[in-house]
């Protein structure tokens, strides 16, 4: 199998800092597009990706999962799609479609495991999967999305990870118009969250340790801010809310959080993929209350999700950077210094 | 207020056996219903009120909220029910209704706190609720439910409690035929659970660390038998289930049974109404699985139970005890050595 070779932004060892390389794509399939990505995201699943903090990291590694490009080239089976048209690519370029979460529209969840878009075997290559912080990617066009026409597409690309995360619970769990919705945690996640709810018209609170979110919060949209820290006002707010959206991307104690919700409500967790501070079952059966965990979102529910931030004019806040600027970008994000976004104007990574 | 003193076997204080002694009912009101007790299924919450397990007991205590009788009187704005019908009362006798949980049919978590079978402060006598093992009950009419004819009375009680605990569960999380179902621990509640979801069409599999359950979990309809002891058996049915009831009563590492759901599928706890072992953000994030807490039912619910068990045939299994022998059973109660309730037969306490 004949592949081509495009530039691309990765590293070949956990400790080394991302340069630039050249990595190959595989030939356009029949139900294959090819897409001139014009703009990356940076999601910290990235770092720990290339950082292989969760192990099983496959070098080189090039990551990146919040794509916005344009078509530059339809397989012969392709129907959707056509040359030019702008088009985004998330978290997964492939799935079984044969299980029934697949067939069930969950491909997140797909039983044979999803193939993502970085780091998961390529079926055509040999080798494994490549990201975003490249210039082009070749994807089956099952997994493309139509980005609408008035969202500006220099900020599109963040919706693909971290608005798919907060828009598939809030749906699932039956977010609307008044309801009491608490986002929880404050960053590229938690952001998107009170965008989200607030557009599908809920009351917002947001629920941070930190005093100097407040502000920020506010202008995001957020009601109301709640600080966790303050224990005679999360009293105030036990069994208040309808839904919870945890964004604390690590270990912590939900138990403060769970009493904040309704009887029969849930607590959806969409950041801390590591074990938690013990559970108080008891906050769990007194009043029904749920927790639950979700990730990202099936195929169908994304292209919905785009089409809803379309409809609602929803974007994330971002700071652009070149591809020249990453290491640096990285550390912002994990010294949580970036407000809420960075993403990469890959024309910076010239051909 | 004329109260009327009924017998009753109860305790003074924490550390005392139950004996004879002598409460005040209080005086029929127009919308009550007076119950002369027949049978009192006895639940392991009963113990661990009267020894003050969990605080804020209130003495003399007297338990007991498995109870099935026949109408003694009836208050003037009584409408369902006549004097000779036989009844049961289960674990609340009274909620606010006003609230959005009483008028949504989930009096069990009203907002002002349901009043419970025992223990909780009456509204008419000025004390504190007294239960089951008692000649007597008098209780509002809406907290009274209908049993169906064909049911042997004298097993009827554990649905009270034990059936409507683990009926609501699999109801709400919409147990069906063909489902995978695992009931994990096999007491009291396990055994209904087997028997529930059995007569739901589920198949079900008894997941139990005992390899001396394994006949009985047969025995009441399990298909299957499960020994969460068994690593490979465990590794062998990952993500196999579409549900899981979790009725172990006390603490307990909740992982290896995440690791048994399906994707987007539930674990009900209903027994453990405490601090858990830590349990795993990445097994909820991972496939979109929930951990949820059910506490007994509604008032609707709990009569939809009763005529499922009804039209199904669907009884506990008991072990008929006179009131004399309650301190020995509730030994044995403690020891798990009872198959699978205790029910006292309240000829026993005489007049």
């Amino acid at each position: 199998m004949k592949t081509r070779t495009v530039k691309a932004y990765g590293a070949y060892a956990a400790d080394q800092e991302l340069a630039l390389l050249t990595i190959d794509r595989r030939p356009l399939q029949p139900d294959d597009i090819q897409v001139e990505i014009l703009y990356c995201g940076v999601c910290h699943s990235d770092i720990h990706y290339v950082r292989n903090h969760w192990g099983g990291a496959h070098y080189p590694a090039v990551p990146g999962h919040e794509i916005v490009g344009r078509v530059l080239d339809v397989g012969a089976q392709v129907t959707q799609f056509n040359i030019g048209d702008v088009v985004g690519v998330g978290v997964i370029v492939d799935s079984c479609q044969a299980c029934t979460a697949c067939q069930e529209g969950a491909e997140q969840y797909c039983d044979r495991h999803p193939i993502k878009t970085y780091g998961s075997p390529d079926r055509y290559t040999g080798g494994y999967t490549y990201g975003g912080y490249a210039q082009r990617i070749t994807v089956r066009e099952r997994f493309v999305f139509r980005i609408p026409q008035n969202l500006d597409i220099s900020k599109v690309g963040p919706l693909l990870c971290a608005g798919i995360t907060t828009y598939s619970p809030l749906k699932k769990w039956d977010v609307k118009a008044g309801d009491k919705v608490g986002v929880i945690g404050l960053g590229g996640l938690g952001h998107m969250g009170i965008k989200l709810a607030k557009a599908m018209g809920a009351e917002v609170t947001m629920i941070t340790r930190s005093p100097d979110k407040a502000e920020d919060a506010k202008l995001l949209g957020a009601d109301h801010v709640l600080f966790s820290t303050d224990h005679k006002a999360m009293r105030e707010k036990a069994s208040h809310f309808d839904f919870l959206l945890d964004t604390i991307p690590v270990n912590h104690d939900v138990n403060p959080y769970l009493r904040l919700l309704k009887y029969d409500s849930t607590l959806a967790l969409v950041g801390a993929i590591e074990p938690l501070t013990s559970v108080d079952g008891s906050l769990l059966i007194r009043l029904g209350r749920r927790l639950v965990g979700s990730m990202i979102g099936g195929v169908e529910e994304t292209q919905e999700m785009l089409d809803f931030c379309g409809k609602h004019n929803v974007l994330p806040e971002v700071e652009m950077i070149s591809i020249q600027e990453i290491n640096e970008a990285w550390e912002r994000v994990v010294k949580g210094d970036v407000k809420y976004r960075f993403v990469i104007d890959m024309k910076s990574l010239k051909e």
